[in-house]
């Protein structure tokens, strides 16, 4: 058995071999993986079983494995698959999440991240916003929290540079393979910032950035973070869409205030009107993100009693999922006696509600928030 | 009969020196003008039938009221009572409204406050704050809303002035007898402001600016206008007393927001943190307050079902408030068949909650938010 044909055998080679046959968020590769496993969906692929006239076929025959193997030793870059130990838990609630994560460093990149903040915003920020990127950062990774951002000129690197002024820990993620220094001028931040944390990426190695993996890039950065706070941003900045991302996917969303004739703090305000969390310093971030933690379902969602108003079929589901491990929907459908269809639909109707979420195909509950003193009702 | 006998004999006389012969907002003067009326429990007062022993009868007998009509007329000073038109209603809430409101300018307060805005801030603003000020208030009289401010140094004195600079209506608030000009530098303002606006206070002629009456003043501010946006406050600011009174009366409270490193944002933050609204321009100042009203209650205290929930007791008492008229205590109680003591009981949990509210000393109900589709229950 040659390297090669054994690399192919394994979930985390196959799983490199699909983010270089598909772009990593691609929703169709992302079903056959969770269908069929890396490894027997790759063998379809090149059987002709599915995807056949696609381009993936193309790519995938094109596709050199030890070759790229050899590279990757040779820069010190690991490919991070979901069975690690160092797999970022929360990307787990992505619809797309990417078939594995490419990572230079050395850190353990997913238990850094459970406790971790996201700090981005515009490259075009002011003297104001990357002195508050700095500090904040600074004041995070002085808390033993880890400082996530997107290694852009301006904020990001503000950002970076306050973690690792505090001696503290920050992982860059990339929106291109991780041979390639993106922004060019950032080779010695980078360099430093591997040292002793992380930089990571869905793309591949030999693949650029691209306008559209900045914006994939950011839904990485949302969710594998406890919450994400914005410096500075302008109304059409990517960091908007990061923290649309969060909001999605209920995470915390916070933004620093800056003077309203700025119009790289426009973007902070309109967060904060809509619902982000206004933060000055660092200890605001984590009294904002410490409290609720990354399973919280955020509570306008929840509903006061979690099960009371739930109809009779939903509430039979909800009662049956688990709280710290999961459940298909085929075992739901076993416990609860219901067809699986039913089982689905109700999960549907409780992720919604927040009170369900996905793993993978898998379910959980989600926990709920103490139910409060009755407002109304009391004398 | 003597023209001082005459003026005795009137309500608004009488309430002259109602706030001459005791602080404005003192709890007892207003429970004795509201039991037995302004005239009478003057009577009362000067035949020791009440407050005998206190400082009240001693300041009652030293008032020549015709001499105070005298200046009053002379200076252009006229004294406005609840019964006139031009009362600004949103007073009434106050539990110690004051017995009068003295006014100078051509202004009729009352309906001129009915779509107004309260524009405050600290004294030791920056460039970057009476900018703001100058701004918003300037934006708000251009759309027709009139500005409340207390003629201060810094933010109040810019906000006044954009109202003028748009030819809008303004409202200047003193903590001292209008005879005298406070701050003495703003003579030229205060007069510009009494050409086309007004210039009130609760505090009669002769008497100086205290610390207790710029407090008790920011409470008039407050209940008069439909909200109050803080443009720049310290976190020690007397706006941050008058926006703690806005909110505590129902009314809105909004803030802009500014550099974390400004101190004199820093109150403003906080607001915003403590659940105000941050806001940028005139336009999101009137999106908020235009909404909603000063009748309606915060979302976040009223309960979904307004009735629903309610001990029997105060359910029906609350289906015994009229809606577009008052009822007094009395009056509820002959309709519900209920004790007056357990009426005003009820009233008072009604009130807590937001589904009530008192004028004097009569009642309504406060119109109350449609009731959102349900979140839990529907499929």
């Amino acid at each position: 058995m040659t390297s090669a044909r054994r690399r192919w055998s394994e979930d985390r080679w196959a799983r490199v071999a699909w983010s270089r046959v598909a772009e990593p968020g691609t929703a169709q590769v992302h079903q056959w993986i969770t269908e069929l496993g890396a490894v027997e969906a790759l063998e379809a692929l090149r059987a002709g079983a599915i995807g056949a006239g696609t381009t993936y076929a193309a790519q995938l025959a094109e596709t050199d494995i030890d070759a790229v193997a050899s590279v990757m030793r040779r820069l010190g870059i690991r490919a991070v698959v979901p069975d690690d130990d160092e797999w970022p838990g929360g990307l787990d609630v992505l619809d797309r999440p990417p078939p594995c994560l490419y990572a230079r460093g050395g850190l353990a990149v997913g238990p850094a991240l459970e406790r971790s903040v996201a700090v981005v915003g515009a490259r075009a920020a002011t003297e104001y916003g990357t002195t508050m990127a700095f500090e904040i950062a600074e004041g995070l990774a002085s808390r033993a929290a880890t400082v996530v951002s997107g290694a852009a000129y301006g904020i990001d690197a503000a950002a970076h540079r306050g973690a690792l002024a505090a001696e503290g820990t920050t992982v860059a993620v990339l929106a291109c393979g991780l041979d390639r220094v993106y922004p060019a001028g950032h080779c010695g931040l980078l360099a430093r910032i591997a040292e002793t944390g992380a930089v990571v990426s869905e793309i591949p190695i030999g693949h650029a950035p691209y306008r559209a993996r900045f914006l994939e890039r950011n839904r990485l950065i949302a969710t594998m973070t406890l919450g994400t706070v914005v410096v500075e941003a302008g109304l059409r900045s990517g960091s908007l869409n990061t923290a649309s991302h969060a909001r999605r996917y209920h995470r915390h969303v916070a933004a620093v205030p800056g003077p309203v004739t700025s119009a790289v703090s426009a973007g902070c305000h309109e967060l904060i009107r809509d619902g982000g969390t206004l933060v000055t310093d660092a200890a605001e971030v984590l009294d904002l993100m410490g409290r609720m933690g990354m399973d919280a379902a955020p509570a306008k969602r929840a509903p006061d009693t979690p099960d009371g108003g739930l109809e009779a079929q939903d509430r039979l589901v909800w009662s049956a999922v688990p709280v710290r491990q999961v459940a298909s929907a085929t075992a739901l459908s076993v416990r609860t006696g219901q067809p699986v269809g039913a089982v689905m639909a109700a999960l549907g109707r409780l992720e919604l509600l927040g009170l369900v979420r996905r793993e993978g195909d898998a379910w959980l509950k989600v926990p709920q928030p103490r139910r409060r003193a009755e407002v109304v009702g009391g004398s």
